[in-house]
């Protein structure tokens, strides 16, 4: 008798702990995950790059590591979005320029991971550079006629159909939080360089942070050790959300919310009343409300710089979207740019004074649910002011939209909370798992 | 007859228009710098990596392009830092940990100069990963018993020595205008992120700069139109000192200062004076006077985030300098973190308007001539403010010190004001390099 045919669906966490009692090698769990993704590749297409020959080669080798000499994710199978260094694997960003570009480095955070014992079991798909919401040929897990989302289309499919329990992600706008809410999982973007960018495609310097994909907080938590998220004072050992105080903060884009999202907000309330915590709306003074202005002057004015190497090596291969940047077809002045960027400066101390009078706030991920289709990826727009503002961000799933797909909400702390953050999420996760409508 | 045996002196601009011309082929000047770097390198040593035959090969390839294909740095010779990727050679950071590591992908800023034309030359060296002060074996070409500072020691001293004419650098602190002054060369840190810095090792992200040595004003104008420094305002076509006003500032750090720059600030007030130019002692506001120590709190805690991989891998192989980053020695809060971050960000408005009022800010570039001896690469304490800051600094050689080693200064202007600050220094440069009293 082999291993459960069940065994893909384990979490991380599980993976570890199983690993460890020794119920199950490496080999059996990412054999189980590759007959997993056998049936479901097809349906869902998330990977830019996989090899299942070296995907087992590197069970095996990971189960011949001496118990005493291995990590904190000893075996857990990761995905790591194709706009991020592998060094055993092709990084091609989902551009004809970087076809078969294979770097033989790893990225800062995959080096960290492998470091760890993680399994890197291939590259997911990604939108152009991560800079676009062209998609790719990934579809949604959940229903093949939407989009997963973007840019990280292929680590939010793949870790909402189990074919691994992480994967690693970008977010610039709203590349993380948004495939989250669409496939259902948890997603992070920790605080802004929190974790190390090395050797992960550049848009923005002052925007571009890693993301993280998960099925559970227990997860993220795990993650979060391993790469040495700590908050300055020690995360609640366990945060109860009765007499917690939590904001609900609709934004200035709240006329795009579509029924699915308004749902989810006025879902989220009534629950955590139910719970006995307070909540009370709130928004952002306004004079942030050019926010959302100032991301995207700083996106494409930041864009020029970063695309002009692909522009001078192939202009002609470059999405019309990133040639404008470069050709600043947007006429964004570099008064206009500094202006940008020194006003998200000055809100950010002031931002994290307001996030710092609740347990965490709760604003949309998403307009709604996935749109159909899958040549666009959606809408970043409740996503790119907590971008600019550099602050740990984590998507909780649980609602559901009209089309039965699943609808996340966004929890939001002060710069360098992200232990405390997780720590909320831990609670709050769990009821709307367990009452927000919507399940795996 | 072939090209003379002083070919190698040759700035980048004069390669462009003789090559052009035809009156010589790229392959006589790599030969003729080769031959150059045959007779000096054992003194010198500014090379991590330098394959002669390759650096050949490459030169007649170039030679072959038809001349309606050729890029505007068309056989010009450029060292590149060992801290900045190149498809065709090892990058090794100085770091036993990269040993040997070849990323076959080049930087952004080495695609866009291949892509103009240029003979991408061989690897200068570094101090471990750009962010330490201990050096390299490099010597300053012109006292093989002083530092040529660092960290950028390799493309300093290289282009000093005319090995080559173009060295790339980069700064986090001082490491590109301190090896600048020390080795009498013009050397500009453009605006922060004016310049990609893909595929150059992160220490900060908030800081880390791409550096630019030669020498001459032509060719750092020659490189702000191949790297599209565009000003809002188009530069003046012939700056003239007379009647300009520039701002001399010894800042809160003049205390550091040795005989060699208080005599070089004395001297090009003098100068300018003599040109008819006005000047006016300045100082910043008391209040940025922390602005070095919100530097260095960045710089420590940034180096937690980019350190923590080279630690989880091989912590042993580290400098204490940069495990004492990722085991936090200096003890920096996250809230310490966020308050130098953000009063950087704070002061960055505040110090264009006042630089805005000059031609140029005058300030030092160093304490003093290089010191003895190759362990140490001098101070920084005299940049980091400017590196902070993001403004553009050009460092300008001429004057000396007390050994008769070169001086240079500092100019400094607003952000995003590179060609403007490059038009200034051209006519500057005439004036400090003529009559200054320092000469190659």
């Amino acid at each position: 008798m082999g291993p459960p045919a069940s065994i893909y669906k384990l979490t991380a966490s599980e993976v570890v702990a199983e690993v460890k009692a020794g119920t199950i090698t490496v080999e059996d769990y990412a054999s189980g995950l590759l007959a997993h993704i056998e049936e479901r590749d097809s349906q869902v297409e998330a990977w830019a790059y996989l090899d299942r020959e070296y995907v087992l080669k590197q069970a095996r080798d990971l189960d011949k590591v001496p118990a005493d000499e291995r990590g904190p994710l000893h075996g857990v199978a990761i995905g790591v979005k194709d706009v991020i260094y592998t060094k055993d694997m092709p990084t091609q960003h989902n551009s004809p320029i970087y076809a078969g570009s294979t770097p033989q480095v790893d990225a800062g955070s995959v080096v960290i991971l492998r470091r760890a014992g993680a399994l890197i079991f291939g590259k997911t798909t990604t939108t152009e550079f991560a800079a676009v919401t062209k998609g790719p040929k990934t579809r949604n897990p959940h229903d093949p006629n939407r989009t997963p989302g973007g840019s990280s289309s292929g680590s939010g499919a793949a870790v909402g159909d189990m074919q691994v329990p992480i994967g690693l992600g970008t977010q610039t706008g709203g590349s993380t939080i948004r495939p989250g809410s669409f496939n259902g999982v948890y997603a992070m973007k920790p605080t802004w360089n929190s974790i190390t960018r090395e050797g992960q495609k550049i848009y923005s310097l002052i925007l571009d942070t890693l993301g993280l994909y998960t099925r559970s907080i227990d997860d993220l938590q795990l993650l979060a050790k391993v790469f040495e998220l700590r908050d300055d004072e020690p995360p609640p050992t366990r945060f109860t959300v009765k007499g917690a105080k939590f904001g609900f903060m609709k934004t200035a884009s709240w006329e795009s919310a579509g029924p699915g999202t308004k749902n989810a907000m006025a879902k989220a309330k009534a629950l955590l009343l139910a719970h006995h915590a307070e909540v009370e709306d709130i928004e952002l003074p306004e004079d942030l409300d050019d926010l959302l202005k100032w991301h995207e002057t700083v996106l494409y004015t930041d864009g020029r710089t970063a695309f002009l190497p692909e522009y001078r090596v192939a202009s002609e291969k470059l999405s019309g979207f990133l040639k404008g940047h470069v050709e600043s077809v947007h006429q964004y002045s570099h008064a206009d740019q500094i202006k940008a960027f020194d006003s998200i400066a000055a809100a950010r101390p002031r931002v994290d004074v307001i996030l710092a009078r609740y347990a965490a706030i709760i604003t949309p991920s998403v307009p709604d649910e996935a749109p159909l289709g899958i040549e666009g990826t959606g809408s970043a727009i409740f996503n790119c002011i907590w971008t600019a503002l550099h602050t740990p961000v984590v998507n909780i799933p649980g609602f559901k939209g009209e089309n039965g797909m699943p609808v996340g909400l966004s929890l939001v702390a002060p710069r360098y909370q992200d232990e405390k953050l997780l720590a909320v999420c831990k609670a709050v996760g769990e009821i709307f798992e367990k009452e927000g409508g919507w399940r795996q």
